[in-house]
C-alpha cells in the first residue's frame, strides 16, 4: 500500500498496448507516423497552433524550456521550493550554460505578481547583476496547489512587461486541469505561458513527456538542442505512441481525476492535519513521529516530509479498497 | 523491403513482453529491482567488475562517456568519419563544456596508433592549443569495420602512454563481437578500454543503451551527470528490463548474427562493388545512379552515399527472403 | 571629495613608474623576466611555495580558482552577500559551467561554520541534489569585516573534513592584513585556504590582480583555463611588473593602512551610526535621507546603501584634509 | 635584434603617457571620460554609427564577438589556419559555450566564397548535424596577407545569403589597411562585417584591443558578456587611454607603416624565397636549418615554422639599422 509517488507507478495497460502496436520498422527519430500527429493533437486540445515535441523525462522538457526562453547571462525567476531548483541536479544550468535561478517565496510554492516583482526589483540593471529573462512557476506545485487561470495570467502580464519568457513545469498539469475545471488554454497560452512541460509519466506513462510550445517560431532551435543532449530517440514513434494513447479520450483526464479523488478521500480523513489545501494528488499532514511509525505497522509507505510532516502522493491506479483503508488508520489517530 | 537503417527497426518480442512484465509499482529512477541487476550482468559478461547504466541514446552514452574522460580544454582524438563528430549535433561539446574532437584519418573510419600519434604530436604543448585528453574509438566503425583486441589494444597503449582517457562507441558492438568472435573482455578492458557505449537500440532494444565503465570509480560522477542532462528516468526499470532481456541466452549475439549474416548475403551478391570488407552489418556498395534507381523500382530501400555509392544496412529481424531477393537482384545487375 | 570606491582611485606611482620602466621587448605573455618573478615573491611572503598568475581583474581571479575547485555539477558554498553572488554578472556560473552557489547567511557578511555546516546539511547526498564541493569566503568581507586567522581555520576544517575546495576572495586581503596584523600565511594556507584572489587593483595597483595557488599542482590547469577564458595579456610584464613594485617594500601594506587609517577616522567621527564594525575600508553609517543630502551638498561623494544607511569606501590615496573635513562633517549632524 | 613577434614588442611611448595622463580617480569601469569617447572616435574612423567596447586581449574580442553571432548549436566557419583554431586554447568554445569550429582551406589562410560554400554545403540541413551560423576571417590573415574590400565583399555577401553572422579578426588590421590603403569603412561594414577586433596590442598599445560592433544593438549583450568572463576592468580609463592615444593623428596608421616597411625591406632581400606575398607585417621565407643557424649565430632571433621555413615578424618600433642589416645578412646567403 504505497503512497510514496506517482512517479514510481505502472503505466496503464493502454499505453503498453500502444508500445506494442507501434513496434514495427518505421522512419528514425521523430519522422515516423506517430510522431507526425502530435502537434496536430495538442493543437486540438489547446485550441491554438503549437509545436509539440516528445522527451523522455521531466526535467529535459523542463531545461530545454529554458534554455529556448533564457540566455546563458539571464537568471529565471522561480519559487524556492520549485522542483527546478531543489531536484534536478543542475540541470538549467547544464542546458541554458549557466543562467541562475532567483528564487521567490510563497506558501505552498505558488508565486505571485508581487512576489515575483519583488524579487526582480531587487536586481539593479546594470552589468554588474545577473538579469532576470525569464518565469517559470509550477503547476500543481510541488505543494499540490493548482494555479488558477487568473493567477497565472496576472503573472503572464509581468512576464509580458518585463520581457520575460514565461515556462509553466507541468509535471502535474493534468491534475491541476483536473481540479479546477478550467481549460488547458486558459491557464496556459491565453495567461501568457509561453512554454509548457506536459507531464505524463506520473499520470500514465511509461517514460514519454510533452514539450508545448505556444510560440511555434521556437520549436525548430528546441529540436535542436534536443538532439544535442542526446535526447532524440531512434525509436521516437514509442514515445509518441504513448502521448496519444493517454490523449486518445480523455484518458489523461480520467487518470488524474482517479489520483485525485483518492486524495480527496486521504484529506477529508483528516481536515484538521492538512498544511495546504489539496487540490491535485499530494496531501501534506501534520503528523508526529510515533503517528507516521504507526501508520507504517500498518503496512502504508509514504515520506517524511521535515519534522512533523508527511507526504503523501497518490496515482492513477491507487487502489480504492487501499485508500479507504488508509483513510480510515488516518481518521482514527 | 528496407535496408536504410537497423536504428529504426522493431525491437525483439522479448524486449517488449520484457516491458510489459516489469510494468508495475516499484523504486523509481534506478533504485528498481531490475536496475539493481545489471552491475552484476556486464560484470559476468566482461569477466570483471564494471559499472553499468542505462540510457535512452547512443549520443547519451558517448557524450557521459567523454565527459568523464576529458576535461572541458581538452581534446578528444577521433576518426573523421566519427559518429560523434558528424551525427550528435555536437552533442560532445555540450557535455564536456567545450571541448574540442581532434580529427584523424584512416580508411574505413578506422584508426590506426600512427595515424593518432601523428595528430597528437602536431600539438604545441603549450596552453596556446587545446591538448589531447581522451582517444575514441567507434566498434564496429561507421563503414562497418571490426576492430580486432590487437588493434584496440594497441591504440590502448598509446592512450595509456600518453594518459589519454579511451572511450569505445560500440553503437554496433554486438556486430564486432558477433563477426571477430573475439571476447568483449579482451576488445575492451584488456585492451585499455575506460568505457564503452554498448548499444542495444540498433540490435533488438526499443530505447536502452548500456554505459559501461571499467573504471568504476567513474560511476558516482557520471551517475550525476546523467541526472543533471535529464536522463535519469523514473521509470528506469524499463530501460534495466529491455538489457537483460537482451542478454538472456545471449540473445544480443543471437540477433547480431542474424545481422550479418544478412550482411555477407547481400555482400557476397557484388564482391567487386564492395568499397570496405564486410565486418559487421553495412555494406558499402559502388553504383551508379542508374542501377540505384532500378533496385528501388523493385521495392528496396536503401541510402545514397554520397555520389556513386549507396549504404545498406541490415537488421537483426531482417527477412531471409527479401534478403534473398535483394542478393539477386544486386548480382543481376 | 569622493568616498564613494576604491575601485576607482588612481594607482601608485611606483606602478605607473613599474610600467613605464618594463615598456621594452620581452618575451611575450607570461614568459618574461618579471612574470618569472612572480612565485619566488608569493612564495616568500607566504612562507610556503606557491605559484602565482597574474589577471587583470578580481573577477576573474575568483571565478578561474572556482573552476579549479569546483566541477560543473558541483555548489559552491558562499555568503548571500558575496562578490561572487551579487556582482560579477553571473562569471561564477561562466567559468565553473554551472556550478551553482549555495548561499549561507551571517552578520557583516561573515560566514560561520555553524551556519556552513547547515546550509550543506540542508542537502541530501543524491544524485537530484547538487552536491557542495567548495566554500568561498571574502576577506575582508563585502561588510569591511576581517576574519581572523583562528575564524579561518575553522571554516578550513570543515572544508577539510567534508572534502571542499577552500577559496578566499581577497579583493581587499591587504586591508584585512593591515588592519588584524595577522601574518598572509596564518590566515590563508595554514588554515587551509587553497587559493586567494590577492586584490591589488583596489590598493594602488593599476589593473593587476594575482591569484595565488597554495596547491602547486592546481596551476597548470589554471593557466590552461587563464587562455581559455583570454586572460593572457601578450605583454604580461607590465602586470608582473605592478605586482612587484606593490610587493617591494611591503607597498601594498603601507597602502592598505593608509585606508585603513583614513576608514577609522571617519568611523570615530560617528561611532553609534555604525551598522559593523570598521575593521577595513568601508564604512556603513546609519543616516536619513536628509542628512545624506546635507554632505553631498557639501561636496562629498558616496553610495547609499538600501534605506538609511550610505556606505563610505577608503583609498589608498585618500587625501588627509579632505578626511578631516568629512569627519567633522558627519559629527556635526 | 627581435623578429619573432610584434606581440612582444614595446608600447609606444604615447601610449605610457596616456596610461600616466590617465591616472587618477574617475567613474570606475566604463563609465569614466576615455571610454566615454570610444563610440564617437570609431564612429568617425568607419563613417558610421558603432559601438566599441574595449577588451585587453585579442582573444577576449574574437571570442565576445564570436559568441554574439553564434549560437552554441551552431558552427563558426574559419581557415584551418586561423587564430581562433589553433592558438586560442579553445577559448571560442568557451565563450559560444561549445559552438563547433568548421575549418575551411585556402592558399595564404585566405578564404574564398567558394571554399566557404562548399565547406557548408558539405553539411546536412539536419538536426544531426551542426549547422553554420557565423563566418570569421582574420584581415590580415596568419601568413600575412591582406583582404581587399572586393574580397570581404564576396564573402560578405555569401554570409548574408546564407544569414551567417561575419566576423573579422583584425589583430593586425591596421597592416591591412595600411597595407591596402582601402579605407576601413569599405574592408568592413560597407563589405558586411558585422564585428571586427581591432587590434592594437601589435601595434604600439599595452593591452588595449577594441571590438567594434557594426551592428550597435549588440553591444548591450556583449557588454553583459565582457562582465561576465571577468573582463571589465575597474580602471578602464586606461584601455581607453592607450586606444585614444593611438587613434589621435593617425598614430595607429604611422605605426603599422613603419612596420610594413620594414618587413618590405626584408621581403626584397629575398624575393626567391617568399612563400607569400608580403603585404603585411610577417614574412614567410624558404631556408634550410643551416641557412636559418647561421642567421642565428649572427644575433637575428626568429621562428621556424614548420621544416624548410622561417617567420620574421616586424614592428612599429623595429630599428632601421638592424632591419637593413639583417636584409643583406638574408641577401648574402
Amino acid at each position: 500500500m504505497r503512497f510514496f509517488s506517482d512517479n514510481a507507478a505502472a503505466a496503464h495497460p493502454a499505453v503498453i498496448d500502444a508500445i506494442a502496436a507501434s513496434n514495427r520498422l518505421d522512419t528514425a527519430y521523430d519522422g515516423d507516423a506517430y510522431s507526425a500527429r502530435l502537434d496536430a493533437a495538442f493543437s486540438a486540445l489547446f485550441e491554438t497552433e503549437v509545436r509539440a515535441l516528445w522527451v523522455t523525462t521531466g526535467t529535459a522538457a523542463n531545461c530545454l524550456a529554458l534554455a529556448a526562453l533564457c540566455p546563458p547571462h539571464g537568471a529565471i525567476l522561480c519559487h524556492r521550493d520549485a522542483h527546478i531548483e531543489n531536484d534536478e541536479a543542475g540541470a538549467p544550468a547544464f542546458y541554458t550554460h549557466g543562467a541562475k535561478l532567483m528564487l521567490v517565496d510563497g506558501p505552498g510554492a505558488k508565486m505571485t505578481p508581487d512576489a515575483v516583482a519583488a524579487a526582480a526589483d531587487g536586481i539593479r540593471p546594470d552589468v554588474h547583476q545577473v538579469q532576470p529573462k525569464a518565469l517559470s512557476i509550477t503547476n500543481a506545485t510541488e505543494y499540490g496547489l493548482a494555479y488558477r487561470a487568473a493567477e497565472v495570467a496576472a503573472l503572464g502580464e509581468l512576464a509580458k512587461g518585463r520581457k520575460l519568457g514565461f515556462h509553466m513545469d507541468g509535471a502535474r498539469f493534468a491534475n491541476a486541469i483536473a481540479s479546477t475545471g478550467e481549460s488547458p488554454a486558459d491557464v496556459t497560452w491565453r495567461a501568457g505561458v509561453d512554454a509548457l512541460s506536459f507531464g505524463f509519466v506520473k499520470n500514465g506513462g511509461l517514460n514519454a513527456e510533452a514539450l508545448i510550445l505556444f510560440k511555434p517560431e521556437l520549436a525548430d532551435e528546441v529540436a535542436v538542442r534536443r538532439k544535442r543532449a542526446g535526447h532524440l530517440l531512434s525509436k521516437g514513434r514509442m514515445l509518441a505512441a504513448q502521448i496519444l494513447a493517454l490523449l486518445e479520450d480523455d484518458l489523461w483526464l480520467a487518470n488524474a481525476r482517479a489520483a485525485n479523488a483518492a486524495a480527496q478521500a486521504l484529506a477529508g480523513a483528516a481536515p484538521d492535519r492538512l498544511v495546504y489545501p489539496v487540490e491535485a494528488n499530494e496531501i501534506f499532514l501534520r503528523m508526529t513521529a510515533d503517528e507516521a511509525a504507526g501508520l507504517r505497522a500498518q503496512g502504508f509507505d509514504f515520506y517524511d516530509w521535515g519534522v512533523g510532516e508527511i507526504r503523501l502522493v497518490t496515482s492513477w491506479d491507487q487502489d480504492g479498497a487501499a485508500v479507504a483503508e488508509f483513510a480510515q488508520a488516518i481518521a482514527a489517530l
